[in-house]
Formats: structure tokens, C-alpha cells, sequence
């Protein structure tokens, strides 16, 4: 069975300006992901990710209303080895008085992911993705495109 | 030489609540590490920690103002093994087009942090603290207390 304790596979920042914010962490010494495209940066952090994605675009991901991209977004992100997990997992957030943001279902890019908000409205996202790697210690390395 | 890219040894939640957001994390299934205290809960992600701070101490602690509280409050951190690493990663951020919220200096809790904020404003820390074990791979473990 997966364990079900909470682990970040990603850090995602809903940033500005994509393009800014790419020439930050590159600039800072981060090297892209074969996986970046136009639309989200990818930066292996060994074992976790740190993804770029436009605020408006995670918000639409995430199905906040717009109006609720004025503060700063971001998101905690969960890989799990099995599509059921999620569902697994937002039930059991529920349980523990967190809110189902989004139930599970599939973006355009691929793989299936829900969303659930802890006590506070943090962010974190379940995911299930046949492009990534979880290893035995949890830790997850995305494939090369 | 310390590797100087971005890498997240901590993500600390600011919350409202201590206890309401502690007992939801324990509820998912963390497990609290022997240094929480009842200003701060640490739970262990395997070379990694989460970290749950009420969000006005952590607002004090980057120096920014309590108004400045309102919205959801992230701040990732990197751990570096040398105390002066603290001020080549502010200065290397400054360079890069970030801004320095808070200089190397030491909180009352003890080690050595600073503060920087990326083109949003996305909060990272910048700290040494002798209390904690970074790993060949750059993975972080707090000492038990």
C-alpha cells in the first residue's frame, strides 16, 4: 500500500512572467528540465522538483477564482504511485478537515491530479503521472521528454 | 566549495492557527519531530522538513510588515553547512535580480539566517544552523533535541 503521509515531489510558483522568473532561477544556478516548455519550467532539485507555472495558469489548474491570484500562489505537489491514491488521499484530507479543492480528473498536459486546501487554503495537489519516477525512498525524478 | 543553487531543505507554512494546523498534519499522518515546541511543529519528509510557524511570528522574523500577513505566507528554505554561505547566496540572489528582505543575522531560536525575495516575492530563507545535518546529497535532518 503507498504510504499516505504528506511529501512534496514539487514546489510549484505561480509566478508573474514566466520568462522573468525562468532567467531568475536559471541565473541563480538551476538548470531546466528537458521537460520545460513555453508554458512551465521544470528544475530538478535531486529527488524533488521546483516548477514555474503563470499564476493565472495555476489558478485556472487549481480552480480558484481569479480575483484569488492577487497574493502570492503556491502549490504543494504529492506524486503518488497509484491513480486511485488520489482519490485515497483527498478523502482522507477531507476527513482530517481539509476541503476538496478539485476532485481527481486530467489536465491537458497529461497524468491526473486533484487539489485540496489544509486549514489555512495552502495548496496541495495529489498527483498521478506516468511521466515521473517515484523511488523507493519517495523521492521523484521526472522522465526526459 | 558549498554548491550555491537554489535547493529546498524546508517549506514552512505560516498559519493562523498552531494547533488547529498541527492537528490536521498529525491527522494525515506526520509524525511531529522531538524539537517541536509550542512555538513551532517540524515534521520529518525524509530529507526534507515541513515546518508549521504562526504566520505573524513569521511575517516578524522576514521583516516584513504585519500587513503584509493578509495573504497565504510560503517561505522555502535552504540549509548551506557554512555560516558565510548565508551572504554569497543574498548577494548571488541580488545580483541575479532579487531583493534582500533581511541579512544574515540570528533569530532568537539560534543559527544564522537571512532572507530574499525572488521577482514575485516568493520568500526564501537562507540558513546555518549547527542543530541540523545536511547530507552528502544536500538532503537536511534535524537533529533530535
Amino acid at each position: 500500500m503507498t504510504r499516505l503521509r504528506p511529501n512534496i515531489s514539487f514546489v510549484t510558483l505561480g509566478v508573474e512572467d514566466l520568462q522573468r522568473s525562468r532567467d531568475f532561477y536559471r541565473a541563480m544556478g538551476l538548470e531546466e528540465h528537458s521537460r520545460s516548455n513555453e508554458h512551465v519550467a521544470f528544475f530538478d532539485l535531486g529527488g524533488q522538483l521546483l516548477a514555474l507555472f503563470p499564476r493565472t495558469a495555476l489558478a485556472t489548474d487549481v480552480g480558484v477564482p481569479a480575483g484569488s491570484t492577487a497574493g502570492l500562489t503556491t502549490t504543494l505537489s504529492q506524486n503518488v504511485r497509484e491513480r486511485k491514491d488520489i482519490d485515497r488521499l483527498l478523502q482522507h484530507a477531507a476527513e482530517c478537515g481539509g476541503r476538496v479543492l478539485k476532485e481527481a480528473s486530467s489536465p491537458p498536459w497529461g497524468g491526473v491530479r486533484g487539489y485540496f486546501a489544509d486549514p489555512d487554503g495552502f495548496t496541495w495537489e495529489i498527483a498521478w503521472n506516468p511521466a515521473t519516477v517515484i523511488d523507493e525512498n519517495g523521492r521523484v525524478y521526472l522522465g526526459e521528454s
